[in-house]
């Protein structure tokens, strides 16, 4: 097992990445305090519940929600709510995340608001809940309106990334899962990229080692973001690289049609295009990263069904546009992203009408 | 117009006390950030939002709620995140907050939670708003199952407490807003205590001079005790006085049948009586206790309807009970309250048995 040490002074807490971890009592022993209560789905629960059960307390409650993004939203919480009155949960309890992103942002911000906040461990079972919730503290639910509009940020107390939790992912989820470990080579560590493309394909027959360090490596670089940057404003934007053309691809082919995983793979080839023809890369590095996402099973080509048009109004929405002028994360080169503030429409539209087809 | 600071490192913020306030620009200007929201509920808005709105940029939206602690839950959450949402309010925006203890609570809750935080603005219109809510950074909702089960500690930027909406208040509310101004001077403050003995007469004539000090006072007193114990392990608690006692009436009597400052009120006078009988305090410190609540026009004698069993019930409900044994706050003299942990049953009965009709 290796602990990876998120430090934020009194709220500083460990990720503890291994295998074997998620039946054994001595990963929640020294972090849990009052009455635990486990939060899981209904398609987690029968692979998992009973096995993080045993290694819990005896009167260890749990509470099994529907699985989806769709029960994302406060109705939900509100069962939340309910299970830990009707147990009589105290201020002084903890919560248990098991599950993946969605299971991990709605315990989060139970936690968060329930008697004004209260202890909360994550077990997070998918690659993209591990290598992206583990860090910054996160948590919400989604608005009829809005996805990720009603939140806290709230730390957990420690979070266990169990490796063999992975072994229950679709090939589609672990491969969309690497689109976010890929983005952190990208934007901030050379020699993570270059580890990567020598391990791409240990990591897609889910070796456990190759995929604990790739974990391991990504919690760092967010985690050293992240501490950059509390409050967003700066260099954190760097995480979204992708993000801006990626979004654009969720929403425009309806959400839970691409993965967000894949819509980011997608959106990052587009960022290495505008990179290119900025001339802040060239043709070399450009063809590493779409070589490398192309051997993670990745899509590296938008949607031929949305227009540059249909691209450029979903991004509008996303982003403030100044005069004209969109702010998208850039690279300068492979572990080196940077902001530009700058990008004209003209220059988007090269981008938004290449042809990606590999040629 | 005298402004209270509260000392909260980062998160300092003014109290702005005096009249003729809600209806300036400068009362608002110097702490609102992007887009406006003014949050007040149906009974407020024909009073005063006109004249809120008349001193805010005029792009300023404003929703109106419901009027009553009825309405205090998730779903009449999920209609300010719907107002902001619609009017596209990005996470630099400000919620005001335009009314009671009700309005107070959820507006500062939504605040909390839009978009993980956002900026959040109080103008209490009722004396215990203004007392209580102005500080220490509590908001929330209640649960189906509880009452303020949900919520979030969340510090205003500025409050507004504007002497002149005071107007507005029944007698009752106001009396019942003096149970916890005296409160403050039996806890910690025998001069403020003198103080409101000479003054009574002139709070319940709505005179806005001696109002302002005791707001002033109140919120000095609330101030300090929070700081010296932020995370309500201590002498915080001391702010609880009356209320064991107070929260059992407040149940057994259905909620709402009493106001919360009258319980509160009858519940100091049992403080005091069992502080007598422990001779802790004297006939004579009680009978200046009883006779200020009296003279401020609030119950000093709990229903004769609620038998000693049926406190009882309530009390160790509301708090926990060790080995018979209770956690109760009781005064050593006016203006030094304590935690007692150790109030034998019997002790208790004794004050839930006693007579407490004037001899």
């Amino acid at each position: 097992m290796h602990t990876l040490t998120i430090d934020l002074g009194k709220r500083s807490y460990p990720i503890n990445i291994g295998t074997d971890l998620i039946g054994k009592a001595s990963s929640y022993t020294p972090y849990i305090t009052g009455k635990v209560m486990v939060v899981t789905n209904d398609t987690l629960a029968p692979l998992y519940l009973s096995k993080v059960l045993a290694a819990l307390p005896t009167d260890t409650a749990s509470v099994v929600l529907p699985d989806g993004e769709a029960h994302k939203h406060l109705e939900t919480l509100d069962a939340i709510y309910a299970a830990l009155l009707e147990n009589r949960f105290d201020r002084g309890c903890t919560l248990i995340a098991l599950g993946g992103g969605v299971i991990g942002d709605m315990t989060g911000f139970a936690a968060a608001s329930y008697q004004r906040g209260v202890n909360f461990l994550q077990v997070p079972t998918t690659l993209l809940a591990q290598v992206d919730s583990s860090v910054g503290g996160k948590t919400g639910v989604n608005h009829a309106l809005g996805k990720n509009m009603i939140g806290a940020f709230h730390q957990p107390v420690a979070v266990v990334a169990d490796m063999d939790t992975l072994s229950s992912l679709s090939d589609r989820e672990l491969k969309a899962g690497l689109a976010e470990v890929i983005k952190y080579g990208f934007i901030l560590d050379a020699e993570f990229f270059a580890w990567l493309e020598d391990n791409i394909a240990a990591l897609l027959a889910r070796d456990k080692d190759a995929t604990a360090y790739a974990v391991q490596r990504s919690c760092e670089i967010k985690a050293e973001t992240v501490a950059a940057d509390e409050y967003e404003r700066g260099v954190r934007a760097l995480l979204n690289l992708g993000h801006t053309f990626g979004h654009a691809i969720e929403a425009a082919m309806g959400y839970g049609n691409w993965l967000h995983g894949e819509a980011i793979s997608a959106g990052m080839v587009m960022a290495l295009d505008l990179s290119t023809r900025l001339e802040l890369i060239n043709d070399n590095e450009r063809g590493r990263g779409v070589s490398l996402l192309a051997a993670a099973g990745l899509p590296v080509q938008p949607p031929s069904s949305i227009t540059a048009d249909t691209f450029l109004d979903y991004m509008q929405r996303d982003k403030k546009v100044t005069d004209g002028q969109m702010r998208l994360i850039l690279l300068e080169r492979i572990g080196q992203a940077f902001v530009k503030n700058d990008v004209s429409t003209e220059q988007l539209m090269n981008t938004l009408t290449a042809d990606y087809r590999p040629s």
